[in-house]
């Protein structure tokens, strides 16, 4: 993928134009600038439109805000989100925040859907962005609902390799970044009784088009689940150490 | 509005067929079953999807689960609704869950939207329900976060009467409710300080669709501020008790 650096809309801020394969030339990704650039920083769910940007080959721009230097409160940037928060994208002259409304955002004029599957790609970022992050990160409702919401996934995925069933959708995008989160904020979580979750996982993690910070999380994961079982780890095996 | 009790698919529920006149027939209103039915109880945020279905005047038949009855947990709404929560919508063979999910593809399907409204109903949607709801619903992060939000809307609000511009949208159905929600959940907030979000809650419950539920938290809230300035409540002066 070609990076290139373009400009700096913000003094300290770092610009990157992505093209979707390493044939396109320098005039279609200084082209591309003036259509979608997604503002965001290597923390933020950005990482979430930046997954499906990948997977539709939508060529883009980053721009990366610097938050430490207050780049997301500037004027400039809450124009663009008045909450001073990334991610967020500009399509043209549109501004959009809010991850899951970027992917269905995308979903809608870039993904060739059907109404049908822009209303099931709507539940699931819907249901990924509040319902599942509820379930997870509001610790009033972890004890209780997290293990509602895994043992619920696994049963749907217990009889399809996707949520919408054959096929790898945006949804996929939404809910399974969520899941990806997992390892990172709770290492001692064993995934592997929900087989089907933890299998899934697998699959989404090996998708060419994941960001690296969830496939790391998937390895670190199979790690740590390896070990939990006595075998002393993947990379304990791989290299032979015990 | 036309009311017919037409079926009841679980023992115990309550089915309601809605058409959007008082002239429509009843055949109307049957043929009216097969498409669009939405799933919900009294307390639920189904409130949300009925809005924007008069708003819409989307005919529509409701639904209405006994939670005491554990109707939720059957399988014929796990089939629509594996998580087993209200509101749920089947439109024709199509099953939706999530609230925010309902709005955008009414919105998608039957709202007329372009491309690009549908994205900025996709924001405040996915803002609406993750992080104003966070704000606002998690405990952890009220003290802090409630007052960002209300300032920021304030000053979004202070040069547009709705959230898109002069119309109103989708986009004020899923943001309004949840404004609309405070006078309920927290009666103590004085909400007046924040004056350009105090004029947008009184032009919602203001709207003939607006339901009734959020219409009464309104006038309780006026009430709430008359007695807080000291002019003994909007009741006592109507009745001339002080």
């Amino acid at each position: 993928m070609q990076t290139l650096r373009t400009r700096q809309p913000f003094a300290g801020s770092t610009t990157r134009a992505r093209a979707p394969t390493v044939r396109a030339s320098r005039a279609t990704a200084v082209s591309v600038q003036a259509t979608i650039k997604l503002y965001t920083n290597p923390g933020s769910r950005g990482k979430i439109a930046e997954w499906y940007l990948a997977e539709l080959a939508i060529p883009h721009e980053l721009v990366l805000l610097d938050m430490r230097r207050g780049e997301h409160k500037r004027p400039e940037f809450l124009a663009i989100n008045p909450f001073g928060k990334v991610p967020a994208m500009t399509d043209g002259d549109l501004p959009i925040f809010e991850s899951g409304a970027i992917l269905l955002h995308l979903a809608n004029k870039y993904g060739k859907l059907s109404a049908d599957e822009l209303g099931t790609a709507a539940q699931w970022t819907l249901f990924a962005n509040s319902t599942l992050s509820d379930a997870f990160f509001n610790s009033a409702q972890r004890g209780t609902q997290m293990p509602v919401m895994l043992s619920s996934l696994n049963s749907i995925l217990s009889s399809k390799p996707y949520l919408a069933g054959d096929k790898f959708t945006v949804g996929d995008i939404a809910v399974g970044s969520y899941l990806l989160y997992l390892p990172l904020f709770f290492p001692d979580l064993d995934l592997t009784k929900y087989e089907h979750v933890w299998g899934y996982m697998q699959r989404l993690a090996a998708r060419p088009t994941c960001p690296a910070p969830y496939k790391e999380a998937m390895a670190e994961a199979l790690e740590a689940a390896s070990q939990r079982a006595g075998g002393g780890g993947v990379m304990s095996k791989l290299f032979g150490k015990r």
